[in-house]
């Protein structure tokens, strides 16, 4: 009883104010109705009311975008305690204080609360992104046009303080590196500037009226593949996207060659760094040149991708995170500047970088967490993105549990025998429909080889038509050719191994396109590492498949997975196939996300409190059950 | 009425929390009586108990400095009202709470206060500084050995939250550079480290226990000579002083010719710069090296300098600076790193900028009036820091105001006919006795000029003796061979002007040392000038000169200044000898202080707040008081 929380119990609220931190574990969650339209919302204790609306697409009105400067987000506490804060005086009388009257933005839900919120003195523009979010506009970048006086001697202050009073409703700090030039743009351009704001930092002033031209990038860092969007954030909307392989690859496929890399030339941190600034700087200029956007006039970025990959492009040594007990050097970045990145945009842009739950939980899956809204909705969501290594995340407002599962490369193919890339060739669909078999080829050419999504289908629907038995083998020629006659002469072998082809190259099985039994193998243990991490996550939960709402593939694989195929190899929980989602790059929602509302970074941040990691290694019930998840199901 | 203060007026004062910033004019003040000692004190309201403690020599127990972590600053407030803040709870029982304990670092004092200070755990260094003030040694750099549990699957703590953890009463942020090396550092050490905080940032972790070995450099940067000082913050002593001309002289002897240089030419921003970086390369090489200390080993420099030497240094646009209406670039400089003046010590080392009041009223004389303890002190004080530029304060703990006057060259000889520094030949001393004339000569060499304080003593002294008339004037030739028959043939002409020979070379008094009529005149303008700012600082303040309790003659002139010299010609008021104070390099002396205690530095920000700068030039007065103060008292 003599925790800090059990003592703060003893003091009379009214002399504890409103701006002790929020306990760190994320356990405690409140309860708030906003009137008048009557939305409910629970959220960790200790969370700002004004957050708890933005994250449900409540608008509050605010100009500083919550940072207690502009005190317009005003809101009544019609039942519940919110203590009166510090900037809370300087906003109403003490009579609205009595009567309920606080800054939203300064308000910290410590207990359930009932809120009222005035109409809107400003309409607030919104973007739809992510899983059909509703995302308020308050871009982190602001700017405002100021016609400044001139100095004179009654009115000497200095050229950063008439700027920051120009300013009002924000207050930030400015960088020395703005204070070299800001004498000499003040006076060319005679005190008639716009001042340009990141979240608490004064990153420019320019001369004349700019405000029109305002843009950031959203990066989504992948081991494969980096894509960026280059925002308007007048608008919330994509201007230009571009997407090209991370040139990190010579070093090897996956994370754990590219740490290897590392671990075997001290050079190499150095080259990987390099490689991956030098994705991210052509993308840079790609997206301008298309969207027409001096790089100049994008004032920050936003960055989400796996632990690996963030902390090889900041330069931060990745051993660690390759053995157990796989620590990362920090979940939450200090100050990244675009320039860190080696991106060329506004020389003093910042880099927002998303946090990483875990060494296998990294920034990308909160960024992903933070698109479906999967800790703000009601409903029990199970999320999986899938890849050599996959995430799952399983809950609802209420808790969430997150691990990673180490799948292997079976979805992207590498260990596969005719297994490829999603590229021209590459089977990705197959259908089995009696004894005919349908293939899908990326781009309509003769199949070259079979993709990550190709095998899970050729396994689901070999499963499915009896071909495969439960235990993952090919049935005996017999059997075969009694169930299928008109396909059986596809089971055949190569070496000693058996193989089904998929699609015949002349009469030699060796040069066609086929699944091997080995390859069968491979897809077993992907799919029973992914059904062991949720099946444990739903077992610390309490919770069985049948109570799972939603379940929601993502990353680039598993936009191309077949709902069908992945409940029949038993990859996903058996539900009625429109409840089971291929949501697409969720990462890369949620990095788009991040720049067009720094109130939802802030739930990237309560993300990190309130989800709780899973580690599968030190787990004494993991290899039962992954055992018996090897089989199919039926 | 409806301004913020009045409002808060209005709330009943429970419910207001101790957070709410200091109004910034410092016009309202409170006193504090601390027992048991029974000392009073009075402070700008606002001010945290633990600041007014630490300003007044009366040690309370800290190991954080200040910033709210440790809650060992326990203090019982007897009398008065200080609102519980947000870390007092974490640190009291509500009984506790209740019967008046506070942390005094987080205890901001809006009213007068008793405040009743436990007796010491840990009796704190000391150090004595500038005009005998008594400085608790609290340095912004701190260390801690740390002996870390190794990550384990069962704690998975980020390298970085573990150091943090570890650290317990500090909660520094850490850079991303830091974090690159973070991982190996902690690995190849076996979790065996120290950390390295400087005020709330981790500077480093090094391998082993290195808390022995902690140092910084303060730095004087003046228009002619830099000064530095390498301290061991173990023991607060210096280890190492060393000084040396400015290397920017090629570009002028002083602010305005370099500002000049810079509006000119372009490139001569970026020189002047280079040059000032040169300069404090070379003497933290000379001092490190006297010191015996690794430069890695230096974790943090503080520097104070007139407002152009500080915008320079950093490669600020000085232009503004040198026109009216005197407009500085910033008051308080953003974060500065030792390595933006140049400086290779750690390279994560910061540099504390001393703030400015004014254009004219630079970081130096803040330094300065930190060293004296002007703004804390019950006495009537005048500060003087005599130079080109000349800094003028005027108060005591009750008000202080301050002001330039714009000197001229005199005081460092430039205009004077026979004038040079204060180098080896320099006549740096005159005394007339009867009809006896004596020379005191830099160096005991034979003299070859005069420097300012040999100018200052030759007019006093030939103002005393009736060679020179009240108005400045020569007497003539038949008076003065009445008057002092042995010393009238020294007063003779060359060309048309008169002047009074000190030493003859020969029988020429062209190339003898010589004081001329316009020599006379110079130091007349110089002197009044200054005489008018501190008359002006005694109109506003309602005070005369016989109210000043202390002059204190400040700058590497003023040390050399004769006092009784400085009274004859109207220098300074007319006190009793002893109560005038050639005080020396006081500005090197405050970087010192800041150096050595983070809250004497809050101090040098509450000076910036609570000074008050008058500006003369705007003056209507000024004129009139300048004219009647060119002539010489008595």
């Amino acid at each position: 009883m003599s925790s800090p929380l059990a003592r703060i119990a003893q003091v009379p609220p009214a002399i504890v104010d409103a701006e002790l931190p929020a306990p760190d574990d994320g356990s405690q969650r409140v309860r708030l109705r906003f009137l008048p339209d009557g939305a409910d919302v629970r959220v960790p204790s200790g969370t700002p009311v004004f957050d708890a609306a933005s994250w449900n697409g409540i608008a509050i009105d605010s100009t500083c975008g919550g940072h207690g400067t502009c005190k317009k987000c005003k809101v009544r506490v019609v039942s519940g305690d919110v203590p009166v804060g510090s900037v809370d005086p300087r906003a109403f009388t003490a009579e609205e204080l009595l009567d309920g009257w606080r800054l939203a933005c300064r308000a910290n839900a410590r207990g359930d609360l009932v809120i009222e919120v005035p109409p809107l003195q400003t309409r607030p523009k919104a973007a739809l992104a992510g899983v059909g979010r509703h995302v308020i506009l308050r871009p982190a970048v602001q700017k405002r046009h100021l016609v400044l006086a001139e100095p004179s001697l009654e009115d000497q202050r200095s050229d950063l303080q008439r700027v920051l009073d120009g300013l009002e409703d924000l207050e930030p700090k400015a960088s020395l590196e703005l204070l070299r030039s800001l004498g000499s743009t003040l006076r060319e351009a005679a005190f008639d500037v716009t001042a340009v704001v990141c979240d608490e930092e004064l990153i420019d002033v320019e001369p004349g009226d700019t405000t029109a031209r305002r843009y950031a990038i959203a990066f989504d860092v992948g081991t494969t593949t980096v894509v960026a969007t280059l925002l308007d954030l007048e608008s919330g909307q994509p201007v230009a996207v571009g997407s090209m392989l991370n040139r990190q690859q010579p070093y090897g496929a996956d994370v754990i060659t590219r740490i290897s890399a590392t671990m075997l030339d001290h050079e190499a941190l150095g080259e990987l760094r390099e490689r991956a600034h030098e994705t991210l700087a052509q993308l840079t200029a790609e997206v301008c040149a298309e969207g027409e956007v001096e790089p100049r006039e994008v004032y920050e970025v936003t960055v989400c991708g796996n632990v690996t990959m963030i902390q090889l492009v900041l330069g931060i040594d990745p051993e660690p995170l390759s053995m157990a007990p796989f620590v990362v050097s920090t979940h939450s970045m200090p100050p990244v500047s675009a320039s860190d990145l080696g991106v060329e945009v506004h020389p003093r842009a910042p880099a927002f970088v998303f946090p990483s739950l875990g060494a296998y939980v990294g920034g990308d899956i909160v960024a992903g967490l933070l698109a479906t809204g999967l800790t703000r909705d009601r409903r029990l969501r199970l999320f999986i993105d899938v890849g050599t290594n996959s995430e799952i995340a399983l809950g609802s407002n209420e808790r969430v549990l997150a691990t990673a599962a180490p799948a292997g490369p079976a979805f992207e193919a590498a260990q596969i025998k005719c297994g490829m890339r999603a590229a021209d060739g590459a089977i990705e669909g197959v259908k089995i429909e009696g004894d005919s078999l349908a293939l899908q080829v990326i781009a309509d050419v003769e199949p070259v080889g079979i993709c990550g999504s190709g095998l899970v289908d050729a396994v689901a629907e070999l499963v499915h038509c009896g071909l495969i038995d439960h235990s993952g083998r090919f049935m005996a020629e017999d059997v075969a050719a009694e169930l299928h006659p008109g396909l059986s002469s596809r089971l055949t072998m190569i070496g000693k191994e058996r193989v089904f082809v998929l699609h015949w190259h002349g009469e030699d099985p060796e040069s066609s396109v086929y699944l091997s039994q080995r390859d069968v193998r491979e897809l077993q243990f992907a799919k029973a590492s992914i059904a062991t991490g949720w099946r444990i996550l739903m077992g610390e939960l309490g919770v069985g498949p049948k109570d799972v709402a939603q379940v929601l593939l993502a990353g680039s694989f598993g936009a191309y997975l077949t709902p069908l195929s992945a409940v029949r190899i038993g990859l996903v929980p058996d539900l009625a196939l429109p409840r089971i989602v291929s949501a697409g790059n969720m990462a890369g929602e949620g990095a788009k996300i991040a720049a067009l509302s720094s109130r939802e970074r802030a739930e990237a941040h309560s993300i990190l409190r309130e989800v709780e990691y899973v580690e599968l290694s030190g787990r004494a019930d993991f290899n039962d059950m992954f055992i018996d998840q090897l089989a199919f199901p039926g």
